[in-house]
């Protein structure tokens, strides 16, 4: 036998898929598991564990689950507890109704059914229109995605089309959150940015939108503007104002407005609202409601239920034929969501109300979890706003914080000389120092100026002795490299 | 406002995702559901309701989930439930290894790095070892994924280089399971058909892959030679002569070996015995096992567990680079498998052993389903060949019948006229005449002679009672058609 060459290769293999790269993997995580296992392995650390603050994981610091949630999700997994005093009768009430639209009753079943044409879209479109003060939504507009990073990577594959003369361009914020950028990559379209006012609470200014839209143009043709409210990692809920702002330019601009709006529930800044932008698009009129084209999603990796390892989120197209979206379904062939994950939607769109005997519980824990959020973001942006070298935007939403820091010119020039960004620099010394995994700014394409993502999620006593230690390592840093 | 285009149209749109067609949507089970629909109006049909025999669904059609694994999953979801005496306490102290396992001891976490360096790959490279009777097999290799059809575009998708001279082909047998060709087209890639021996159980035959691949290469480069053993659709389970055969072909034709293996617990057949392809080729000695690329998957849909709504597989990959398969970490970006699903995996994969509080329970239940699989298969063959115009191979593994049937002259004629295939057409009268949901031959590329696919799943009073229906509508359709 002739030596050959090996069919699949770095050489050989899809040029395209090779170019993605990913930011959970990025470099500091990457160090951050090594530093884990030299700890384990028993090598002196000045730490005693990685404390991870990089992502918006919540149970994974510690958060509860929502009690309501997870007992239905136990009694349609294994419905021999539905004789168990241990479970109260709403919560039974509403397992027993949801295995009823299941394929054979089983959670085990395909049940793809149940993503078309039955319950699920119609009880979602239910949320949606409670949660717009009657807005209507049409069923048929809406798809379940196995998780929001789907549902974004789905859309824009519908979106661009490499057939025509020039690349279709998706337009994101800067700073933005990093799937997007993976996203576009995998999808072969051009990324047009547009700056976040980071000097007005990272709004969206829609002025930069114009700016960035017109010079693209000269290069690709700019289909989609991507906006996350509240904000991913900004912290920021959008006025009115502004949405209007931006729906207006989407519509005399012709772009589809896509609307990532997980966070949705996550908002808690004194007078902050969240409005979605399927509301204020139909409030606009029908000038505006019947033209431009929304495509907006929810997932139930955030908000009250925090379930990330679940799988579960939906997206509604506005003014989209179905045709177009429905192929989003033959998509799904390859990758159905989890049904367990679909059901707890359910139930999270519809909680327990006024009367219900999980009521009370329900209320307090989603209580909890937003004043204990306002009540961190409080402290973070305390702490951060009177140590020298750090600048913190009010955060009114989401699960972050994202303060500029301050470094030094001659730790730019350094990390420069390695190959890396600064702020990944100072995150890669604080990382070594102390053990906290931030996210640097830059892999938000945050590159002008130097930030790191801090995620609130950590129990406050725990969130306030991490600030203390990063404050007291900026001190150090801005001391030796000075 | 100028009217404008609106931006994401059929005609707009990505032009290869608009390709896509799947199969589960396909016009027969859209009438299905349209029937259901009428039947729940109260329109009066001929039949009850629709009997839905067309997918490998077992919990749909009344199989009863693995209790251990359920026990295990509830568990882990609800760990209250640990101190209830319902559960057994080898099911308790497997719960609480899994879960110290999970970030936050919580399956709602993303648990991103379960499925990277931890103990997951680990216990499935395990299990491979054992499996293969010691043959080697590194947890580096594994990448876990959510569900085998996601498991198919992803590796699909890093094979495909459509920046070559040549378009990549794929190797796919005729009859194929569907998806095959939905990611090919999803892909970009050439589809290559070779054909299976109808004449000869549904086995391979690697001249007919060799003279499929030599045409082949007159107008693409073909890279990946899929093969599904046990069969799908047709229930075969290649002998290990054969698959030697196939290995031998793929290194002397430099091919990537893509060995579909979802089926690999659910072999029933009189003296049928599955062999995996990486245990086969490691068994033919280095000259192989060192140079043959092999890419393999199993999944939790189907075997003992059957659980299909949880989404999970995994992949192993044999001398491939790993910068090269690592590369689907990040792609796992936009979809990361459910957790407890990665979960249940585990579970199957290592199962109650002897002496476990478990292992009586588990162990009938494994025996019922096949014991129970090989009676349906026996009584499926016994029913079809006895009947006129029906021949059925014998089945062996996996879930379904795929019988060939005759369809007259004038009823080919009639289907042609109407845009149909003909086994399409049969199946649609069918349909409305008995409310049985049959895949037509057709939808998995036999179109040169006609067949079906009958899903083993039903009872067995039911499936003796569908085969009847069948066999008599068959007996009306040719008397009408002859």
């Amino acid at each position: 036998m002739m030596p050959r060459k090996k069919l699949l290769t770095l050489e050989s293999m899809n040029q395209s898929v090779r170019g993605v790269v990913v930011p959970i993997l990025g470099s500091l995580s990457v160090r951050a598991v090594e530093i884990q296992r030299e700890i384990e392995e028993g090598i002196h650390k000045p730490f005693g564990k990685i404390t991870a603050c990089h992502l918006g994981d919540n149970q994974s610091m510690g958060q509860r689950p929502v009690t309501f949630l997870r007992q239905v999700a136990v009694l349609c997994t294994y419905p021999d507890l539905l004789d168990s005093p241990h479970f109260p009768e709403d919560a039974k009430r509403r397992a027993r109704a949801l295995m009823k639209e299941l394929d054979g009753g089983s959670v085990g079943s395909y049940n793809l059914f149940m993503y078309i044409g039955k319950t699920l879209p119609h009880k979602i479109a239910n949320f949606i229109k409670r949660r717009d003060g009657g807005v209507p939504c049409d069923p048929r507009n809406i798809i379940v995605s196995s998780g929001a990073s789907q549902a974004i990577v789905s859309v824009l594959s519908l979106v661009v089309n490499n057939e025509e003369a020039l690349k279709t361009g998706i337009m994101v914020s800067v700073p933005h959150y990093t799937v997007y950028v993976d996203a576009i990559a995998l999808c072969e379209a051009v990324k047009v940015q547009y700056k976040l006012e980071e000097e007005n609470g990272w709004s969206v200014n829609v002025t930069n939108i114009r700016t960035s839209l017109h010079e693209a143009r000269k290069h690709c043709h700019p289909k989609v503007l991507c906006v996350i409210n509240p904000g991913n990692p900004t912290g920021h809920v959008l006025s009115r104002e502004i949405m209007e702002e931006v729906i207006h330019l989407a519509s005399e601009e012709n772009l589809l407005l896509f609307a990532d709006e997980v966070y949705q529930e996550n908002v808690f800044g004194p007078g902050a609202a969240f409005h979605s932008f399927k509301k204020v698009l139909f409030e606009m009129g029908p000038r505006y409601s019947e033209r431009v084209q929304l495509v907006s999603f929810n997932s139930i990796s955030k908000g009250i239920s925090a379930e990330c390892g679940l799988r579960s989120a939906y997206i509604e197209f506005v003014n989209i034929d179905p045709s177009v979206f429905e192929i989003l379904h033959s998509l799904k062939s390859f990758n159905e969501p989890p049904v367990l994950g679909a059901l707890m939607m359910d139930v999270m769109l519809d909680p327990p109300q006024p009367g219900d005997q999980s009521y009370e519980t329900y209320i307090a824990e989603k209580r909890d979890l937003l004043n204990n959020l306002a009540e961190k973001a409080h402290l973070t942006e305390e702490i951060l706003n009177s140590a020298p070298g750090f600048r913190c935007n009010p955060i009114h939403g989401a699960l972050y914080a994202f303060p500029s820091i301050q470094i030094p010119e001659t730790a730019v020039r350094l990390a420069q000389d390695r190959g890396l960004e600064p702020d990944v620099f100072f995150c890669h010394l604080l990382l070594e120092d102390t053990g906290i995994l931030l996210s640097a700014g830059s892999s938000f394409g945050q590159v002008e100026t130097y930030h790191f993502r801090l995620s609130l999620l950590p129990p406050i006593e725990e969130l306030k002795c991490i600030l203390e230690k990063i404050t007291e390592f900026h001190g150090r840093f801005m001391a030796e490299y000075s």
